[in-house]
């Protein structure tokens, strides 16, 4: 266990979900593209042994969707939603690997950001891509 | 904590990422679909309270492939990956829920299953859709 | 070359790309949703000699998009946008069939909404799904 | 009308619908990327003027499955078949606009090929992006 803080624009445990997987995000690098990572352990793996699918969607969703919130936010983290997510499973990841997800921006207008997520290992073999488009939304819809 | 078994079709922790996220796998109903429903807790939450997007993509990938399975194996249920998974957040979900996602097959050979998923909460609100691909693979692949 | 009126509800070469292709879509049957039907030509054919993947899609699009113009719009057909359109190529067709593409609403709100797309020929057989998202814009958008 | 042969590795009017629309693919690039192209005419509008999505599509669809042509056949263009696409639509196009769709591998195997395009126009605007799944199949499947 680690006490001391962590870097500038790493975000842990954020939510319920983040802090039951574990996953760590990053939105402190300079090129501004979301990131989230995981060190694979046993309780991440699907029926055949390797990293879960839905796991691999939530990396590719939380790197795109930090992604669109700072294209779409400026300096704050615009609150938003994920309108749709498309993942295709290029390759499987084992338990001790770490795989590290990056959003790249496509495009998109004031409330609407289009993402494209790269989900890759260390040794830079793709695991999974995602196509995602996210929505700005008030904070206040779901207080 | 209920020490009895399962019911027949009910399928508990098969899978780390299962037994983490505690969501409930049922194969045994006789329309042969695909289920797999969560009680959403704390512990689900994205960063605005709600379901996790990534969650909801485990559900649907669950569902789906465990429709594919039934569909592509007979009896037994074939290992298979997803190919491709795209969901589509359709609304948001609250702790306190449940949410059940189904499998629908589409169509598919003799290895590649093609699947709509569903997921509605206990009103019958749709939360999200999915569309899967999904590929039957010899089980030594994964040994 | 017919030149009664069409029924009431039937749009024909409304688009370039629509008289180009030579579909038909169906805005005025009970049940609300949109269809577009096409008679396979070998105009309409890939490398394979199939109906062209590029096709299906449009026909999906054409079908979804029509059943969201009526979810969004009421008595008028409102303007909008494909945001993302997801298509799973099930089965080929073959010239000389004819087939239909239906748009199924799964949800939405007022500017957004999902559909589930189902394209069939006419023994019924599955030829392609789709997902879409479909955002109503204003007319003048596009004047 | 030009009567000179196209360049080596520009495919012309090769299926029924390359040449209803008009798109030019180009596989003869030492990047060895598939890519489709189209002078947008008023046959190629939707309802609201702009460059139709379902031809979006097929552009898209034909630049990375030649892609993955290159990618699955080594030397030969192979046969395959479009398993899953997902466009995302990022801005309009508009009639007079050339637009080019270039396909990246992201990965696969032997059979299976995952793609990711990107359609932009002349000024390297992006329109819209796609990822797909190909699979290769036996050129007598289509006999």
């Amino acid at each position: 266990m680690n006490s001391a803080p962590p870097e500038a624009g790493v975000i842990l445990a954020q939510s319920g979900a983040q802090a039951l997987v574990g996953y760590v995000v990053d939105v402190g690098q300079p090129d501004r593209l979301g990131r989230a990572w995981l060190d694979i352990t046993d309780r991440h793996t699907n029926r055949n042994g390797m990293l879960h699918g839905g796991l691999i969607a939530m990396l590719l969703d939380a790197a795109c969707g930090f992604t669109a919130s700072m294209r779409l936010g400026g300096a704050a983290l615009t609150p938003l939603v994920t309108v749709s997510l498309t993942t295709q499973f290029v390759a499987a990841a084992k338990v001790g690997q770490r795989v590290t997800a990056i959003g790249y921006p496509s495009g998109g207008g004031r409330k609407i950001a289009y993402v494209h997520g790269e989900l890759k290992d260390e040794a830079g073999q793709m695991i999974a891509t995602a196509s995602g488009v996210f929505k700005a939304v008030p904070a206040e819809r779901f207080k």
